[in-house]
């Protein structure tokens, strides 16, 4: 199973799945209790599964590149020789995100418009000039940052005529300064979480900005998409944690210069308009290529734990959580699981007798059925709490009366160091899915706090009527991820049983029906994830169609060419129709 | 000195000067220190101030309506015969807002272009229908709510030719309903915060937005504006407060319709696209008229204490405000004086033997001196804490701790109370300085915490040099207003002694020292006041020539016939330029 392994001027994933080529598979051996679990809740029988092998390279027809060698030569004097790529493989690579439609029509050869050219500048002026040589050629530009992106934002639309350039910031990966008074750091957009956090903790900081794909996402991605850690209930969602930036875009018609640079320097607050900050943020590329940030950061907290507790039930949970957010505590992380994800977490615990496994235990099971408790519906949380050792007490004493108040269990911290452990490794589970043909995955929302019972019940049953609809078996699940003072964010993660050639129509049914039901219920389109083309069909039923004609206008008028990763967030006019659109 | 009075739709201001014609005014005999202050500070001999009359409203040569009786009736059939308004006082007051410019040029009689109708719509659907008269008539639209801008953003341009129409949203003042679960409320735009806040407190709620301007100023106007308020350390900025909102605007080229209603629904965050609530704040008008806001409110604190500190130096004032905003305890203000200022809120205290000026009794300075203390760089500090009985004890130890370790020195709840009770009576001291021919106008701005002291130095420092340039004793003080976990806004007020008919050059002379030490220092050109005509020279600096580049193109896209509120926050070949832009 060893492919063909250019040599590539940063880091990236493999072609066909999560994490790369020689990383880390989800280990179902080591799960004693998910083959059980997966029987009960969607009648799976893992022992008759047909895994399906890993795919080869060799067997894909890669369209090949359109850059002319004039076009080549100009890229290289700008980025240098060996940052210029035109091997199939990485093309590939940055032809798609990680979404599991993604991943199913590249391991089944469907490449769509593969880029002709993937360029890996060093410096914000190098940017400036791959953007210039773009827009001089016409050519469409796709910024590319760890490759994880889940909502069909970094594909070339299929009918593109034009040269198609994937932008991989992969080299610009530094910490650039640290002001420690203002705890702001000036980041650059193409570092990795864990390349930019290894530098920052050197010198005793977090950016404590933990999504789930941390490892394979970067500054520059989760500005672009308006990202959303795992600890923004503390630190802020990417929106509040980013001060300032830089950004190459076009510069106005009729300027001596094809580009110019937006700069916003670090400042906490500002009255100067609708906020340019603001737009850039979750412009997806279509603004320009944003080339280093200022961010804010902490000092690494003197204590941090995270305590896991049970409730008899969903609603129970929601209760207590909103309670939490309106406590003036800020715990780091606020998570609740309803009884379906509850139970896929109890299933993968390594084994039943291990000593780690507190939540699963004896004695926690009896008091449960003391209390009278239905186990169906028992739900686990967990919440994080982090800063000085007399604000995590403080703050702990304040949520463990709330929790008490609202019938929960208090546990400790053991589940919660195995969570925080294994929490990047979700990925994984859905690659080992799909290798037995399941296509697995997740949609977020957020909503009034008042709509969130609500928006949960309604979309599991729109989930349930749309699985029996396409006459496949299908589980969903759903934690509540982010918390605000006004509401929350819930995390819904689905699976259905359908290998087939045509599991795409199935999947694109019961993810329609998800959004829709997210549409119909006070939610937003995404949380956290960002549009793309997978949800630009909801943008008018989201922010009305009067928004997206803003939306629509800014960009017409700073991209008037249609450079810039067109056809992202909303459609204008150009030939690709998103995938997933019924009314395209 | 009584004027006529028209019957006007909904509360306003006397056209030449803060709050109601009968209203208070600043009471100089009750403050026996102040005039030692005045003659300390500014050379100032009060008791030969020549005292200017109110004006007279006879006096005033106002231009005539260019409204015809063909598009009164229109607008009548809108919103109904008494709320179409063409009578002279009330265009006067809808000709200006109330920044030091304001006042004198309306008390001069400069009135340049009055408005030629002003309406007050009642209802939504009548502001769209306002709205759609303005652009088939190709007329000027300018929305007003308490008139208390100091960025001259409600005034038409010098050379404008086409009908301009003042749309005062005061009749839209109703809370319209509290979702008491997500603790959002929907509220009309043209409520005035002590009419807003009466409605929320009566059923238990607070917005918790309190800006200096809170009696004169409304919802629509707080989110145009990005308000800030001086509560927002633990509230938010307006930004933050908003959830959700519905904007009158222009519908797309094209459309059978004139109008469209843009409408985000109340969210606690969400990843779609570039963030268009985020462009609807701070857009001063130009995008179209904001209707009603889903706000965060929250109930009404259990406890609600001020307590006042007094630092060696305002350094050691600004040190222990970055610590305290970096300590997870969230007080609701956190506000430091600097020496300047202190001098000044002491001069204003009503007796020296009042029972209530603990901070200015003897046992205190006592204490001072025995510490060794400069008497002469003395600052006070207030920290507000809000929130059940167990946060502000907590929050307060914190605090305490926090004070102690910078030399600081607790003086108790007294200070803070009368603070409290007078926070929004500072215009009327404008008012009265300006009567005695003193012009005296506010700058804020925010800094990262790592350059708050330079900008501090250096911009008392540029007053002053302006000051002497201009031949003309001046005064400025300053104080922290806002903070954040990045940097703080600090807020200057500054007074020079030119009663001259020339004053306003003098005035402009020391303003543009004051903005560009901004620019110069690391901070942005405003922080809660916005940009209006009177910053925009200064808007390329703040935000780069890129930013503005993107700021007008939203503009151009969305209103292209620039009939919405034309030339503020940038330029845009229409005939006005900004009065104090030394490059236009």
């Amino acid at each position: 199973m060893t492919q063909h392994q250019p040599k590539a001027p940063a880091k990236h994933q493999k072609w066909w799945g999560w994490g790369p080529e020689d990383g880390i598979r989800y280990a179902i051996e080591d799960k004693p209790k998910f083959p059980a679990f997966a029987k009960q809740v969607m009648d799976l029988d893992l022992s008759q599964a047909q895994v399906i092998p890993d795919p080869s390279f060799d067997d894909l027809d890669v369209p090949s590149s359109q850059a002319s060698d004039e076009v080549l030569t100009e890229l290289r004097t700008i980025v240098g020789q060996g940052n210029v790529i035109t091997d199939d493989e990485l093309r590939v690579v940055h032809a798609f995100g990680k979404g599991v439609r993604d991943l199913v029509r590249v391991r089944r050869g469907q490449l769509g418009r593969v880029p002709d050219v993937v360029v890996y500048p060093g410096s914000e002026d190098e940017v400036m000039a791959v953007m210039a040589a773009a827009l001089r050629l016409d050519a469409v530009l796709i910024p590319y940052g760890g490759g994880s992106n889940i909502v069909a934002a970094l594909e070339a639309e299929p009918g593109e005529q034009r040269l198609v350039i994937s932008c991989d910031m992969g080299r610009m990966n530094k910490v650039l300064e640290i002001d420690e008074q203002a705890q702001v750091a000036l980041i650059q957009a193409g570092a990795l979480g864990p390349d930019m956090e290894e530098q920052l903790n050197a010198k005793g900081w977090t950016l404590g900005h933990f999504p789930d794909s941390f490892v394979w996402s970067t500054v520059g991605g989760w500005i672009a998409t308006r990202s959303s850690g795992s600890q923004s209930d503390k630190y802020g969602d990417i929106s509040e944690v980013t001060r300032g930036l830089n950004m190459a875009m076009p510069a106005p018609e009729g300027s001596d210069e094809l580009v110019q640079l937006l700069q916003l320097r670090p400042l906490p607050s500002y009255s100067s308009g609708p906020n340019v900050r603001e737009m850039v943020l979750g412009s997806e590329g279509r603004l320009g290529i944003i080339t280093q940030a200022w961010m804010q950061v902490h000092r690494l907290a003197e204590c941090r734990e995270i305590q896991a507790y049970f409730y008899p039930t969903y609603d129970a949970g929601l209760k207590a959580a909103e309670q939490i957010a309106h406590a003036d505590v800020h715990p780091m992380m606020l998570r609740v699981s309803d009884a379906n994800e509850t139970k896929f977490s109890m299933a993968n615990g390594k084994s039943t007798s291990s000593k780690k496994s507190h939540y699963s235990n004896l004695a926690v099971k009896k008091l449960m059925e003391a209390k009278g408790w239905d186990l169906d519906e028992v739900c686990l949380s967990f919440v994080g709490f982090e800063g000085t050792n007399t604000h995590v007490r403080y703050a702990k004493s304040v949520v463990n009366k709330i929790v008490r108040a609202h019938g929960g269990l208090g546990v400790g911290k053991g589940p919660g160091t195995l969570f925080d452990q294994k929490k990047y490794d979700i990925p994984f589970i859905r690659d080992f899915l799909l290798n037995i043909g399941i296509p697995a995955d997740v949609s977020e929302t957020s909503t009034p706090w008042s709509r969130a019972k609500e928006i949960h019940d309604e979309t599991v049953k729109a989930a349930h009527k749309a699985f029996e609809e396409t006459g496949h078996k299908g589980f969903i699940m759903c934690h509540i991820s982010h918390s605000y003072h006004s509401g929350a964010c819930q995390y819904f993660t689905f699976a259905i049983d359908d290998a087939s050639e045509n599991n795409m129509q199935t999947y694109d049914h019961v993810k329609r029906a998800v959004q829709q039901s997210f549409m119909d219920h006070g939610g937003t389109v995404s949380h956290h994830h960002g549009v793309g083309e997978e949800h630009s069909p909801w943008m008018e039923q989201d922010i009305s169609p009067a928004g997206v004609h803003i939306q629509r206008k800014l960009f017409a008028g700073v991209d008037p060419g249609k450079n810039l990763n067109p056809g992202k967030i909303v459609h204008d006019g150009k030939p690709g129709v998103s995938s997933n659109s019924e009314d395209a």
